[in-house]
């Protein structure tokens, strides 16, 4: 199953906006710093699905938020993506060559370079969101930010990838790699859906549907990343695959075997675009983005 | 010349102030990310001057803020210096095996770890700024954010940092040795005065003075490091030394001399001690601080 046109046109707007707002916001300019951004650009501009802004948007647009505020916000997202995937190419940690169909920007640029590209990439994220031309009210720039540092650090993201790396000595069991899997992709996932509520005003007590579509749609995720990589095209994909299997790393499909995880993902759909019964036709790009995770082919 | 005794006891206090509140903030979890968090404390914790912080505490003392609140901003400040200390000490960076007297965090853990270390303290400055818990006023989040994040990213400390690696390759005259300066250390000595001056909540068309006194011990701070680099005690100092002249790489010393770069350092304080001079007996430890920055010995 390819994308629905609903969804096809909206990854596509969605990629040309992230596109032109990193380019605006990276300039290079003309001193010795010229080669950080040019290297921060490099991993920006130009690759990546942009499921994350496309969710963040999705959902702001359900509460009829500004569309360029959205982008923006979405794009300071994906900054902390990026960043985390320049990090995790590195030698030191995944030592992968390929990203998005060209060289890692550590094998493009240097190593140093790489370091530092991800580290402004993760600071850029909170200039974004904490400036006044962003976001006029600062009780929402203060709430974006404390969003995503608090699904992006240690106790998010980061803390899944520290998880990840212990993992492959072995020994993680379904809870365990649910845990690693919820903080590794599902909590940015699910600072994308809060980050777009947060925009549209929804009270705390209002996002809980939202979060569970999150978290449903979080694991989908995942297990299909699993089962791309066990038995995915790495020309699509762009990058290196079956590396969890060579690695002896416990994955969803290595604990629950191909066929019962993507049952599993199946499942997890179905129960994330229940969550959405609320909304009405608004919400259907929400729900194609849902279907379209566990049928995506790279 | 030692730190004057309101110094002593200024730097003894914010010492233990900050390594308790990192004590606090770091509690170490029972999963796998364990030994992330215990990356992040052996290189928070117990090690370092805290000149920013104290700077901070110290700016912010001027105008009646309370301390627990201006020491913990303090160490969101801290957590971009550590974080920014571990990856400058990577092998692909400087790749240094001491800092303050003891094994370097990728040393003492392993470079992936040491990487992602310095990734979550970064995310951790931002997630206690953006804390309702750390300042109730959101505008006063939002702008501490801001500050931060401007001073330390790509049009900051990184920025400067960058410049430093393509310094290596020499044909750096004294005005792009100081802007390197300015940015790759005195914008976050900056942003700590700064961020004193917003928990104050001194307009920015008050904060003139304090910014032109953060830039001038900023350089004065540099000046100070290049002396040392060049003549001071690597006991004393708790890394190695002299690794300036070994990189061919331009600085205050190697462009002006020893003798001009002191005189340099001793105009800056004098003029930054000047900047004060609408302040009583209440801004003698911002004082104090300007004229130890080059009397120190590590």
């Amino acid at each position: 199953m390819a994308a629905s046109p609903l969804l096809q046109e909206a990854l596509a707007a969605i990629q040309a906006e992230v596109d032109r707002d990193f380019d605006l916001l990276l300039p290079v300019p003309a001193d010795a710093r010229a080669r950080l951004i040019e290297a921060m650009r490099y991993a920006a501009i130009g690759g990546g699905k942009r499921l994350r802004p496309l969710l963040l948007a999705a959902t702001a647009g359900l509460y009829g938020v500004d569309r360029s505020l959205a982008v923006r916000c979405g794009v300071a997202l994906e900054a902390v993506h990026v960043y985390s995937l320049i990090h995790d190419d590195l030698p030191c940690m995944d030592d992968d060559a390929m990203r998005h169909g060209k060289p890692t920007t550590h094998r493009a640029y240097d190593e140093a370079t790489a370091v530092l590209a991800g580290d402004a990439l993760q600071t850029m994220a909170f200039e974004i969101l904490s400036d006044p031309a962003t976001v006029g009210d600062p009780f929402t720039r203060a709430e974006l930010v404390q969003v995503l540092a608090t699904a992006s650090g240690a106790h998010g993201m980061v803390g899944g990838q520290m998880m990840d790396i212990v993992a492959e000595g072995g020994g993680f069991d379904l809870p365990m790699v649910t845990r690693l899997q919820q903080l590794k992709t599902g909590a940015l996932l699910g600072a994308a859906v809060e980050m777009g509520a947060v925009l549209g005003r929804v009270p705390a007590e209002g996002r809980g549907h939202l979060r569970l579509y999150a978290r449903d749609i979080g694991l989908a995720f995942q297990i299909a990343d699993d089962l791309l990589d066990h038995e995915g095209d790495e020309e699509l994909a762009g990058k290196a695959l079956r590396k969890d299997a060579g690695a002896g790393k416990q994955t969803f499909v290595s604990l629950l075997g191909p066929e019962r995880a993507r049952e599993q993902a199946q499942m997890l759909v179905e129960q994330a675009v229940g969550h959405l019964g609320q909304h009405g036709v608004e919400a259907d790009l929400l729900r194609d983005i849902a279907r379209y995770i566990i049928a995506r082919k790279h």
